[in-house]
């Protein structure tokens, strides 16, 4: 078991990372001060997978659980299942003492984290994310909301949870394709911020991909330190945490080119790391051999949908609204070598194009 | 004019207040760094009456005013008003940069605040209250939200406005009952907080009904800096901020009682100071000259709408709902003396009940 702090004065917390943490919960609850009313909110599939027995673990340590259940998937991460769980909340007696629990992945996780934010002007709540994905990246850091019918995460706040229980074991029922949709997060990591982690995900890739218990407990953790250090200097993404954006201005076009149905998000992101590593490459910064690490290693993690039919000028509308966000420029977050980063904007289309096209090849090349 | 500072670390702002304030706005924004564009919601009635000159001259001053119309009235402070100013944001492709400014009553204030809350994961926002009550209350100290349709303000979030222009010559167009029923928000400061200020308000009370300018505005000053001290030391209402609840339990309960149709929250509030002021008597706190004085000057306020047809039972519930949502007692800020409360619970429903009829007797033999 692991333990990592994230350090944001009153608002600090901890991640508790292990092989069976679920089935301990019941006395990390305790030792994290949570109170005795807990509302357990899971969709169907993850609640049919471990929702019982947990809620069985709680009640035999006292607390009182009340189960939540709500829709399976991205299109129900909306203001509507939001307000059902208030309705819900409000018909239970909820109060600013109990405590929301969110057990599953990144949809389950930020719609609780909203609701948390947002009923009684904010009560605690705990995340307990069941993907590799939610596990290294949208349980921390406190990004909270849901999808607008005209754009995702339109809707949210930045509002902290009081602890993540991450169970590692959770990971052996994860579908292949979802566990390495993860991993391409996982590498990003390394490449922007520590290079010893990108060696060692290089060097044991093989047994990640076994999904080795200790290795995974490893892996894992020092994502989450590198996210914790990297949020508690930045909470709301107003310099550093920007670099946690690496491969997301193309790979987020990339998922609205194709309404979110062709690629997972950390498939997304993939093509989006290629793009931003060819671009570094040209600017001087990453060498060929770098490069090459890089795009040896990205691809070794598995197959990608192809993204050959899909035009940069398909991407392109998706990245002015991007960027129109912040001002008048698409920034990307560079590497200047693998394990640093450099933001940089004022990039012309046709290079994006460029970059682009060389990322689509390597993919297809490797296929 | 007057400037009052909230001190809250990096979310520190001012209360800028005056007769005139609004039409000097342009200058004042800059001076606070106010982005350039600025999405000024308002109800229709509050727009017609300030609405358009006031916009014109933030664009005589460079600013790009959007306007953005809200419903008048509380039954439309809930999610749907919110999801459509969402809505309308984002088809202006309002972003972080972006400033919604609140020009109205507290309804407006509330959404207005919560919208910004939860846009973007925030983005800043300005109050500019138009009634009293609300330049003296809601306008200041960050509590944003909506009403669940099960109960008020159950949705919402704390969170700080970059800036509150408060323009006292807004005033001269408020109803007479609605000015009266902000000033007993406003002799609640004094009670609670201040016994000079109660003095003063005693003996300058006819200058104030007849809304003379520089007394109003001495007067809105003192109300905004005892509520600056009290939030910037306890901005989440975990102690201190509690006593700001002074004649709410009461207040509130009378409301929902009469489905608000009856009294208006100043009103209520001041039942409930009523009632307050004799249980801290029965208390052996407050002497009976205090008693007399406090009766004298919330009496002297204006009439109040009659509560002879409501019981005490009518109340109960809505009390025992309030008090569960902390523990299990109901909790009531007493008074000690003029200018100094202390928080009570754990009083029997008869004593309450009989503190609730000597405020209905006070209120029915004065009117």
């Amino acid at each position: 078991m692991k333990v990592v702090r994230v350090n944001l004065g009153l608002r600090s917390y901890d991640i508790q990372i292990g092989d069976g943490v679920l089935s301990s919960c019941g006395e990390l609850f305790r030792d994290h001060k949570v109170g005795s009313r807990i509302f357990l909110i899971a969709n169907t599939t993850v609640w049919d997978l471990y929702g019982q027995p947990f809620m069985e673990c709680l009640t035999k340590d006292g607390f009182d659980v009340v189960q939540l259940l709500i829709p399976d998937g991205e299109r129900f991460k909306n203001i509507h299942t939001v307000e059902n769980i208030y309705t819900y909340l409000i018909a239970q007696r909820a109060d600013r003492n109990s405590t929301l629990a969110a057990l599953g992945g990144g949809v389950t996780g930020d719609i609780t984290g909203f609701v948390a934010a947002t009923f009684l002007r904010g009560i605690p709540y705990i995340q307990i994310p069941t993907t590799l994905l939610a596990q290294v990246d949208s349980s921390v850091g406190g990004k909270t909301g849901v999808n607008h019918s005209l754009g995702k995460n339109l809707i949210g706040a930045f509002y902290q949870p009081n602890l993540v229980c991450i169970d590692t074991r959770s990971l052996a029922t994860l579908p292949e394709r979802e566990f390495r949709a993860g991993l391409f997060e996982v590498v990003k990591y390394g490449l922007i911020y520590d290079a010893d982690f990108f060696d060692y995900f290089e060097a044991n890739l093989s047994t990640i991909l076994e999904r080795e218990v200790d290795v995974l407990e490893t892996v894992i953790s020092r994502c989450c330190e590198i996210k914790a250090e990297v949020i508690s200097i930045d909470e709301r993404e107003e310099n550093l945490r920007q670099i946690l954006n690496f491969g997301h201005t193309l790979g987020h076009a990339l998922e609205v080119a194709t309404q979110y149905r062709t690629f997972k998000h950390g498939e997304a992101v993939a093509y989006g790391m290629l793009a931003a590593a060819h671009l570094s490459h040209h600017e001087g910064l990453v060498d060929s051999v770098a490069l090459d690490r890089i795009r040896q290693t990205v691809l070794g993690i598995g197959p990608l949908p192809s993204a050959l039919e899909i035009s940069f000028s398909q991407l392109l509308d998706s990245i002015k609204l991007d960027k129109k966000r912040r001002d008048d420029e698409t920034v990307v977050v560079l590497l200047k070598e693998i394990g640093q980063t450099l933001i940089k904007s004022g990039f012309e289309e046709e290079l994006l194009a460029e970059v682009w096209g060389r990322a689509v090849a390597d993919v297809s090349q490797h296929g």
